[in-house]
């Protein structure tokens, strides 16, 4: 009965390349480079030039260096000293990950990188900077603390990582599909007559597309050139009037992607972009360029040419964020097989769970093995999140060899989604293995009545995210207990899991419009021994209210999938909620029982009871 | 039985002193100026030199020339034509006090002020403004507007109004008075001690205070320069290290606030503040300016003499919000008293408003009178806002002769508060006169729902207003319902009624901190019907929950007065709610019944009854 090695994944790996002993002889290469270029420090982001949440292998320049793997961070490499500053999700992770001796991992949250960098580069100090790795914003906060350290910020023209990396791997070149009609909804034309109307109201004569899932979005193309989201990476320029041009590889471009790109616009290799860009700044062009994505780099093209480049708001990412009647129309079919894969998952975790024997990883493969089973799995849309008791604390835990922990009686946690070309899926299940302690049953139930809070919001047009938010904590709240993260996030349509601008946060100031797709998400974590989440994806759709005086909305939910009864403890439900979480299951009974059989159905009987 | 004529009171009028007649003759003298001068236009914003809520009369250029006499607007004069850009609130307002043939009444959320310019201001057109009256902020944003329509945004030197304003008032000089210890809790020596670590932290070289309530507090001190807040108009700056300079003009200084203020500070003539700022400059100074209340003259006055204006946040706006315990005491004892005032006017009122006759400037001066009767009223804290019928349905009514209605069955509002030394009050109570329908019983009731929500709220620290401000409006949004305003703002301690940083709206970002006082209001209004508002000031505090994992907070109710249970329906009402008013009009029993008699305890003690 001992457990079987690991599972093979199509998606997913449980390897940790990483290796602290490569740090010494990186970071003491990257000094001498350095110290030939007559720069006194260099700043390594996590980033790839544009700002993704998944960079490709060619440009994880700050794993090679430190060897830390997580999503965000920045490394500071001074003479003497080198800081990896991450934010707090990531503050084991980068103790595990580094060479501690030499690299001092930094909570972000105390000493952000212009804190760190304003009280450690020497007076003098020569800061050397990639300015394709940097926002607008971001340089200008970098600026601020070099200028305040009495320091001088330097860009470099090639990054001086690049010639020590001996075996770096080349820039990916998967092929570029086309995201058909009948799942996107929209010509690209038409978007691209409404992105030239909103050029003209912001009265700029261009807009360049630095965000991959913009120029997805707006030619209806998807690629592969990051893990789990179907992006294609490259640019494109937008005139207010005149052809658009996209750049992307030729070796990306079969005819099919080639023929309907070229029905709307030119098509130009990344080379050419640099050339654009002056060209732009010479006719004393004003562009918009996403404040968010769009690298340093490209607005000093610009400006150096003559032009005016605008940092703003790229004008597709809210037309991107509110789905039209064909997307949803996507999403909840897929959400539909996405859910009866889960399903056949937790019945068969709930017959196989208790005899022992079963790790993270086989938990991770056996529900990547049912959403393939669907044949319409693309990919998965994140690296599965499967938390066995303290792993579960972890709210973005992603399991290793190294760190797999058996399933053992208590809690066990299950976070993932796929990718599917009709729509993109992300769901968290909470579920016990065994009886749970009365503390357990407590606290999900508190997590659930957040989850249904929010689930059941009826809120006027104008509300925002940040105004919902709440909602999923107040039970929490009322015993002392909070969770640190945010209660949701937008997510995309065969594009990114991770979606803006729309989300469920106190940062979340954008207002929710129909079509939008949102995660609901609250949890409870306590560290060194359980966690709890739980998570449906709902649509913001218009509600009519009796004798309402405002445009209403509210949330359609879009997941299908039992929550965990032997963790609810309905004492502490009222009965709305109650009949909330009854008329739900009743749905996923109704929805899912012609999709699944044998003992799947049994249990999908059983679990969907009344409470 | 007819209405007698308006009675008098000591702090308020209600006369409507506007002319619409005089706005022709003004605008052409204007237009004649600018001509002189060289302009294109000017801009008249309704701010002084402060930014202050309240401005002294010869501040109020904008009434002068427009007629218009809100609280926030601007108007910009071109050579043919003007727009009045007011917000919401004043629509109707700006409307009626202006000459519409001449100047556009204009919504700013539709069109705000650099828009309008951009619109209307000619290419090459030279737009005038008196930097006294900008921030650096608000100019910044009007240079982009001017920018765009390809004008040139001026200088001026002189206000070109002033010249023109032939029976301009005096500057007023109010005496200053000296805010003891006794209620300040803290010596102005140790608030400085602590204003220069801030400083330091801050790594500026001197802080300029440009905001009354910031010179108020510092140095412990009260005026009457505006009305309803006790402010001294004045300046200081705070070097780093060394002596402060207090400017205030000598005639406002008696011994005993020059003596007080002497023992820190210099004391200047405000003549003398340009010359200082200069000098700062001279000396390569970083300055730190308050974004919210300095104006860019200041900033100017700096930079042109070599040294750095830094527009950030004024450290004291957050250790004035923080009230100390003598603070809270005093606003304890002060909400007693005042609200012993407003039972015996809601006693009388309830006796005597369904026989007919009464007004609602009855109402205010009886109102007023009650709270003179306590013996140390040193003012109202603000226009007492007193509606009856459609005229409640305007969230910051002000009733003047021409708009006075009498109090008819129906509903009656007030939102009113006073000014005594020891605290500063402001309270609302919505009452019916005779039998109120379901409808307003229905309204009432949510609004009285999300009011018992935000006063029985626990929350983690670093909780922000903008994340509870929801709860006040759940049970209005599953009616379909809303109220345009914010839920509360923060409450100064014998200063203005409108104190930030903190603030219960979705603006509120600052995180709550105990001590800090808020109003906690919501309401509804049906436009031409009624309205329906209920306000208590609440204090943070820290909250013992059983088994907390959060150090959790929630807010102390310090305002006294019965809520009206012939508009409470209890079958709205949860088991919670219930509870919550029955022990909230249980405490008011308590501690008024010793301090009000006769007709007003009897009243007291039927309105108290459990629900």
């Amino acid at each position: 009965m001992s457990a079987s090695p690991a599972p093979a994944c199509r998606f997913q790996s449980f390897t940790d390349p990483c290796d602290p002993a490569q740090v010494a002889p990186r970071l003491a290469a990257l000094r001498a480079a350095l110290a030939g270029l007559g720069l006194d420090g260099f700043v390594v982001p996590r980033a790839d030039e544009h700002q993704g949440e998944y960079v490709p292998a060619h440009m994880a320049r700050l794993a090679w260096l430190t060897g830390f793997t997580g999503s965000a961070g920045n490394a500071v490499v001074l003479a003497d000293k080198a800081a990896l500053i991450v934010d707090g999700r990531y503050t084991i992770q980068s103790v595990a990950q580094t060479d501690t001796a030499l690299v001092t991992p930094t909570r972000m949250e105390e000493t952000p990188l212009g804190a760190w960098v304003e009280a450690n580069l020497p007076a003098g100090g020569r800061l050397g900077y990639d300015p394709w790795l940097h926002t607008v914003d971001g340089l200008a906060k970098l600026e601020k603390a070099v200028e305040a350290a009495g320091g001088e910020l330097v860009p470099t023209v090639l990054n001086p990582i690049d010639a020590l990396w001996s075996d770096r791997p080349a820039p990916p070149v998967a092929p570029v599909t086309v995201h058909p009609r009948a799942l996107a909804g929209e010509d690209a034309a038409a978007k691209l007559a409404r992105i030239r109307e909103a050029l003209a109201r912001e009265k700029v004569d261009a807009l360049v597309l630095s965000d991959p899932h913009a120029l997805a979005w707006t030619f209806n193309i998807r690629g592969g050139d990051v893990e789990h989201t179907p992006l294609p990476l490259g640019y494109a320029i937008l005139p207010r009037e005149g052809r658009p041009t996209v750049f992307l590889a030729p070796k990306k471009l079969g005819n099919e992607a080639g023929d309907a790109i070229g029905a709307v616009a030119d098509i130009a290799a990344p080379e050419a972009l640099a050339g654009r860009l002056k060209a732009l700044g010479a006719e004393g062009a004003t562009v918009l360029l996403d404040a968010a994505t769009a690298s340093a780099a490209l607005a000093s093209l610009i400006r150096e040419a003559g032009g005016t480049p605008r940092a703003g708001t790229d004008p597709t990412a809210l037309m991107k964020a509110r789905k039209n009647e064909t997307e949803l129309a996507g999403a909840r079919a897929a959400h539909l097989r996405d859910g009866a894969a889960m399903v056949r998952f937790l019945a068969w975790l709930s017959r196989t769970a208790l005899a022992g024997g079963l790790t993270e990883i086989d938990a991770v493969a056996a529900l990547e093995a049912e959403r393939l089973r669907t044949g319409l799995l693309r990919d998965v849309s994140f690296t599965t999140i499967a938390g066995a008791g303290p792993n579960a604390a972890l709210p973005h835990y992603r399991v290793t060899e190294a760190s797999n922990r058996p399933i053992a009686p208590g809690i066990f946690l299950v976070d993932s989604g796929g990718q599917y070309e009709d729509g993109t899926t992300d769901i968290t299940r909470t579920v016990a293995i065994g009886t749970p302690d009365a503390e357990m049953r407590d606290r999900f139930t508190r997590v659930l009545k957040g989850h249904v809070a929010i689930s059941r919001a009826v809120f006027p047009k104008g509300t925002s995210g940040a105004q919902l938010d709440v909602l999923a904590r107040l039970p929490l709240w009322q015993a002392g207990l909070d969770f640190d993260h945010g209660t949701g996030h937008g997510v995309g349509s065969y594009l990114s899991v991770h979606e803006g601008p729309q989300r469920l946060s106190k940062l979340g100031h954008t207002a929710l419009e129909p079509g939008m797709i949102l995660s609901n998400e609250p949890g409870y974590y306590k560290e060194g021994a359980y966690g709890i989440r739980t998570e449906n994806l709902v649509v913001v759709e218009p509600r009519r209210v009796e004798g309402a005086e405002r445009e209403m909305y509210g949330f359609e939910t879009i997941s299908w999938c039992p929550y965990d009864r032997a963790l609810i403890d309905p004492a502490l439900l009222d009965e709305g909620e109650i009949a909330w979480i009854d008329a739900y299951h009743a749905q996923v009974l109704a929805k899912l029982a012609p999709i699944v059989d044998g003992e799947a159905k049994a249990w999908l009987q059983e679990s969907c009871r009344p409470l």
